[in-house]
């Protein structure tokens, strides 16, 4: 078999066989197939893309690259959720802790944060002590004891995505729904759970700005994980103003135990978590409908059963368990700045985007991968979209290392306000069931 | 500036600056930008292709990554010709002493063969003593002697494209006519003529299979060469079987001379050569119209100063005259071996591609880049297209250095013969002038 031969026939627009597939990603991550070989033909696949089976493909060997989770253990359909990140996006926190407490085992590896959107296990390290890479072993007991299981993803988990999303990030080859998506679920099937809810975000803030762009990375996700023969389930999100009220680390941990305590139950980001819970429960065979999964989310809640989930797992990980009641022992920053709006109006439209970057700059997020983060740093969103500010509002609290180089100017550039209260659209734009 | 920019934005079907592109060649040269990245854009552009304006930069920093020849001491419009490559293709030695005995200097560099197709260097080598490398000097005092000069080029001529070339060469991004455009040309403009006429091969025998390429690549050098100020038209040429009737080195030298000596003049080979020359006679300023050039064409050949001048040429460059009245002293074969037909028929058509492959296979090609050539050996081809030929008349004539191995099978699946004549097709297929 000749790398030049797979190259050639994805540039005419043909399919390539799993056996040439194999041959690729393997070569590409052992280092005998050259890097300008493979970074022609990742060009190719974004040019003339690849076919269900093509992608499955890709995504097996991927996966087989490096170790799986074998969680069979531990009882039950063990059912794990992936977002396509944004800003402010905590659900990991919310369902997580819901799903277990309603007896559906939920195994996740997380992400750290990268540019303007955060990632999970940042948001977990906010929490003193909390181990945030498990080894298998400390992953698996934690599942089996409190029905929740969060690490970052260890290096051996699909090495060979890996390799050639390091190849992809300089090549601009990135952006490709087939490579995302076998990137995505190469190491979700490595995970280990049986079934998947995707949270596929869309809109300005997001990887997908478009609801045709993100319609086409959901289904093909979802195309190959039910030509695995497996569970799996897309909800397509609106991604623009930030998800609730904090952007940063620790803040994003207060929101999500408010939520858990039942507070702010009918804010966006707390529908949104509950939903995805309640197809979780679905597919985890909890319940038998939306309304019921949706029942049981609820009482949940209001047992007291999902915050004493979280409380068990932050305990058995080491982590500080009263940093959960008393958030003076969550990270600091050192100085509080208020923004205050600069005239009446709705506000109509919060730019996430803009906030991320911001709070990036305040050290909540990475520039670069190597990047150390302040975890108690951050923004409170004091007023989102759809209500009504006077000029010397609140809009913003800025939380901060220092009170110097904040710019109220900048802060105030992510708001747009009109004079007329603007239409409420809902954050569910689509929903795609295999 | 960045290198991933680039691949961004031709990826997203954008245009490269001047800037960019030569940020690009310059760094592919000197390696300050991985090969990935570059084999990256390479497949963009040939996805998304590149303007005139693109290609014309690219055009000249490859050309600028070398030497450059001056040839302003040479008085004259000099023109040079550019063939994409064939079987039999020899018309170089034909018209450039016709055209330089016409009064027009002609300088001419040229390659050697690959596959199935010939170079020109390789059959001027079949000239004992000939030498196909010329210094600067000796290139000059050539064309300024005997108005031709013909050498191999050398490696400091657009050595960023050989770079970039070596690296389309495995990542499957050679065809691209863009790609080819800036590589034709960037040799072509260092070489220093004033006008050039191209000689664009279109069939399966050639690389570009139909003629909507054909035209397509034509019409890109053409773009090209007026966008930066030159002359230059080009014809496109029917390139199934072989060229005249010798395939192999020395055979194509005594085709070449029989024809410089006004034999088979009614050939296509010849008919073809003398049109060429003629489109290079008024761009050179030595005639208006093209009977004009045409007579004069024929009156070179009639007064025997077309032979008259390569004698010369073969003479300066080291060559032995004799070589080219008495065929015997040029290289030759050990056997002489003759495939005959093995049923009548009327020949609609040759298989120039296959002949090539056979004819490399005998030594007289190379299969690889560094092999040696036999340069006695080849094919006379003793029945042209449209012929009627009985079983058992020769049809081929193989000279080859042993007689073992020639299976006449291979030879005869070369032809196609049916019971009634085939209609004959005109060798010019189109005509592209700025």
């Amino acid at each position: 078999m000749r790398m030049y031969d797979l190259i050639y026939t994805k540039k005419l627009g043909g399919a390539l066989s799993p056996e040439q597939i194999a041959f690729w990603v393997k070569g590409a991550a052992d280092g005998s197939i050259p890097d300008e070989q493979s970074s022609a033909l990742l060009m190719a696949i974004c040019w003339r893309g690849m076919s269900t089976e093509e992608t499955l493909a890709l995504t097996l060997v991927m996966r087989d690259s490096g170790k799986r989770l074998d969680l069979s253990s531990v009882p039950g359909l063990k059912v794990d959720k992936h977002s396509t990140g944004g800003v402010g996006d905590k659900t990991t926190l919310i369902l997580g802790p819901i799903v277990a407490a309603c007896g559906v085992p939920c195994p996740m590896f997380s992400g750290r944060g990268l540019g303007h959107t955060g990632g999970t296990v940042d948001k977990f390290a906010a929490i003193p002590g909390l181990k945030v890479e498990l080894s298998e072993a400390e992953f698996i007991r934690s599942l089996a004891e409190t029905g929740f299981a969060n690490s970052a993803q260890t290096g051996n988990i699909a090495p060979a995505d890996k390799k050639l999303y390091a190849l992809r990030d300089v090549t601009a080859t990135v952006e490709s729904i087939p490579l995302i998506t076998a990137s995505i679920m190469s190491k979700k099937l490595a995970g280990g759970a049986d079934a998947l809810v995707l949270d596929v975000k869309c809109g300005p803030t997001a990887f997908m700005k478009t609801l045709e762009e993100a319609r086409g990375l959901a289904q093909s996700m979802v195309d190959v994980g039910t030509a695995h023969g497996m569970q799996i389930r897309a909800l397509i999100t609106r991604m623009d103003a930030p998800l609730g009220w904090a952007i940063g680390n620790a803040l994003e941990v207060m929101e999500s135990v408010e939520i858990l305590r039942g507070e702010h139950g009918d804010s966006e980001l707390a529908e949104m978590s509950f939903r995805l819970a309640a197809e979780m429960l679905i597919m985890g065979g909890a319940a038998q409908t939306l309304p019921e999964a949706q029942a049981k989310v609820q009482a949940s809640i209001q047992s007291g059963a999902a915050i004493e989930t979280l409380r068990r797992f932050v305990a058995l990980n080491g982590g500080d368990v009263r940093a959960l009641d008393d958030f003076s022992l969550l990270p600091q920053a050192g100085k509080v700045v208020d923004i205050l709006a600069d005239r009446d109006g709705y506000i109509t439209a919060i730019d996430g985007r803009g906030l991320g970057l911001l709070a990036m700059e305040l050290g909540a997020g990475r520039k670069n991968q190597n990047d150390v983060l302040d975890l108690g740093v951050g923004i409170r969103v004091m007023a989102q979209v759809g209500k009504y500010v006077r000029m010397g509002d609140v809009v913003f609290r800025v939380y901060a290392k220092a009170a110097d180089n904040i710019f109220s100017r900048l802060y105030l550039d992510t708001l747009q306000l009109t004079e007329t209260a603007p239409p409420i659209t809902p954050y569910l734009l689509s929903h795609i069931i295999q």
